[in-house]
């Protein structure tokens, strides 16, 4: 049994940094940080938000064991009353975040962490990374879900990971976004994702003959029977097997073929192949598995193709988000109390898109009559966005470009979390999540969803934020 | 504190696999099975292996609890004799692996399991996991260190990570490659990697100016005072405000300003021009470190150029090896028990390069007289070598590319690590592993080193074992 208890996974500067707010006594300044992120993936239209179930169980039992603070006193750099406080800390900041499964948009604030300065800084490192991780991979699957347009898709990457964590997470982050199973038992033992998987070639390679394996197999599983058939030979072999297989060893039982899964070679071709193989032989229903370095633009030119395709297992790709295997997340100040109020903070950049946003904020996502998002907007925390007269979205880059908008409901997409470091959230069940995600899905025009050169959607500051934001930089170029 | 036992971190298809067997009466059939990669990522010359310590930690602790198998038996697919042998599971094949931290090459045996084929397959997914990750990541780190030409690197990419372990045992891999050290506190904590960080923007913001925050920083850390210059105006504050604090709080003391750090802008000018402004106040000590997404190509391009740097920070883009983020480790049988004899196994493909090496193998490393590497040999388990007569190479694709070697020394890669399930190896140390690499790296010619196009390094088969897979392949083509 291995324990492990995560509170040292920080970056080293959180601790200089907090020790450095503690000596000089204002290690309780409050402060509010924003989690968010500049640039969508693969030049994706959206993201989708995940993890968040796992920074809630990492805020709400942070503590620091004795072995921790002997550790950090070792480095004979920290304050002895700061490693007092350390063994003492409790977390007491308020939290806000958008619920887990949401899509998200670049700059829009999805965690929110308000409390003593101190406390936001040593929590930077793993909201971050958890974040960023499970927001990468749900993103991915996202975009391989709806790549292979309704046909199933499954998660089988767990041997490529970047980890253990990352295969359980990354199978949990896949799921949320609508992959149906995952090839990772341990997923399905703690978080009920359910797990698949039936043969590789080393089990028909360990038989005299594919013929034989698959009749092993077949009695075995009679009810599960799903045949690999690339080991030798895929159609002159592999099908015939299986369609024996199902004759000899099935039929005379009333048990059916459930499939047969093909691991290589010109995955068009040969699924059609197979598919009229099959079909000749009875077995219409025998669904076809394929596998084999598939993502989104090859699950889409197969489909293209007319391959007969069922069931996409998706592995190293998915699970590593090998074509941008980076959600660039960060954690920027945006405000810090003075004098008992809190005072905006702007991060400039010459760079205008990495200009922060600053000030303790809400976002609101807009929907037409219908229902569907039209935009999200950015405002003042305390702001409120009255539903009964119009309401006008500018650009915040360019405020020329401007939409009236009516008829529109409004949801605020920032849930409070904790609140004084008290968890005061519902946690929704996986099941809801992934629900969650489906709903807010369909709730985006297919323009924003479609995998190339996707509309981008409007994320646009309140009149107010705007004008807070242009008078910080005004302030900051005249100093 | 949370606990995790990852016994179920396997893909489903062991266990079903592994029931088969079971039900089959061949479960302690003997096999022979192989870890080995057919790429190096990103074209590179070699790879690094990594991983061993944790496969090794893995197998030694194996077993399924009841909780475990309460959660198999509610599958309703597992033979109640199956679970009973799970129950009871405990690992008894023999285990040889390549040291960690040896550089590796494509298609040679890097672990492998002769034992039980039921134990065999069902380890399959963590020895994957874990050699692909901590690999790949050390191979990434190699290139960027060699890339870095002396200059120091750290391994700053925690909160980009994919999961918790993939910031743990990357900091790991990065460390056994030849980074300096880490931002992960835990990486210390844990494995005694020299965790490193002073400050972040927010620090500096915190503050009501740059200079303020410099002041608070340095007399918290008179020793290690390192600032961040960039979160204004590099040139017009930050460097003049690092300088004036050195001036009127360091030097006081007796003090000195240990270095500054950019993490924006275009750092060839900006640190060619800090190094100037620093030399000229007469901070010629203060060391320059930098980071932004770099990698090895971008530390190549800025050494190229000029830019004055001594310690390169290298977050995201080594942390999840986002140039190629998949190692494509695989696990193939290469034997199997026929009536008492080890039978060769081989499975062959269109793809001549994807063809395994069948029977239970060894690999030498062959050593010309200055202690170079020349040539890996794979060899039948039990081939000796004969330092004293020459030895003719020869490629095993093209075979009449061939080179008789004199004068050489020979070194067996694989080792004995667990005889019957008993680990029989003396694991070395993190320290001794990272030596290890460093040495052996040592011994390849730059040539099969360097970034682009390098030379591809000879991994051929001994005579027998070419003999043997060649009339595998003529038998099955025959069939």
């Amino acid at each position: 049994m291995e324990e492990r208890k995560l509170t040292l996974l920080m970056d080293f500067y959180e601790l200089t940094m907090a020790n450095g707010y503690f000596k000089d006594g204002k290690h309780e300044q409050i402060a509010v940080f924003d989690v968010f992120f500049r640039n969508v993936p693969d030049r994706g239209g959206y993201a989708i938000f995940a993890g968040l179930e796992q920074v809630i169980d990492y805020l709400d039992t942070l503590e620091f064991s004795k072995s921790e603070i002997d550790y950090l006193k070792s480095k004979e750099i920290f304050d002895r009353d700061f490693l007092k406080y350390l063994e003492n800390f409790k977390f007491t900041s308020d939290v806000y975040a958008i619920e887990e499964g949401t899509p998200i948009f670049p700059q829009e604030p999805l965690i929110t962490v308000k409390g003593p300065i101190i406390e936001c800084q040593l929590v930077e490192t793993m909201l971050l990374l958890t974040i960023n991780h499970q927001s990468l991979i749900a993103t991915k699957a996202a975009r391989i879900v709806r790549a292979a347009q309704g046909r199933s898709v499954l998660e089988f990457g767990a041997r490529r990971a970047h980890g253990y964590d990352a295969s359980i997470y990354g199978a949990r982050a896949a799921y949320i976004a609508g992959v149906l199973g995952t090839s990772n038992t341990y997923a399905d033992y703690q978080y009920k994702i359910p797990a698949l998987g039936t043969m590789a070639h080393s089990y028909i390679q360990s038989y005299d003959s594919e013929y034989e394996a698959f009749v092993a197999y077949a009695k075995t599983y009679p009810k599960a029977t799903l045949l690999l058939v690339d080991t030798y030979n895929t159609l002159k072999q592999g099908i015939p097997n299986a369609i024996r297989v199902h004759k000899e060893i099935l039929e005379p039982h009333g048990e059916y073929l459930k499939g047969i899964r093909l691991d290589s070679g010109d995955l068009t071709y040969l699924t059609k192949k197979a598919r009229e193989m099959l079909d000749e032989a009875g077995l219409t229903k025998t669904k076809i598995t394929v596998s084999n370095s598939l993502d989104e633009y090859l699950i889409k030119e197969l489909i293209a193709q007319g391959a007969q395709i069922d069931t996409f297992g998706v592995g190293e790709r998915l699970v590593t988000a090998r074509s941008e295997a980076v959600f660039g997340g960060v954690f920027k100040l945006a405000a810090i109390e003075k004098n008992g109020e809190l005072e905006p903070k702007i991060k400039i950049s010459e760079n205008i898109q990495k200009t922060t946003i600053p000030a303790f904020k809400q976002v609101y996502r807009f929907y037409d009559e219908n229902g569907m998002a039209e935009a999200d907007v950015i405002t003042l925390h305390d702001e409120t966005i009255d539903e009964t007269i119009p309401y006008e979205l500018f650009h915040p880059l360019y405020p020329w470009k401007k939409k009236m908008v009516n008829n529109f409901k409004v949801k605020p997409l920032l849930i409070k979390i904790f609140e004084d470091g008290k968890l005061i959230y519902d946690k929704p069940s996986l099941e809801d999540i992934r629900k969650h995600c489906q709903t807010s899905m369909a709730q985006l025009w297919p323009e924003v969803l479609r995998l190339e050169n996707p509309h981008e959607y409007y994320v646009d500051l309140s009149k107010d934020l705007f004008e807070l934001k242009q008078s910080l930089i005004k302030k900051y170029r005249s100093s």
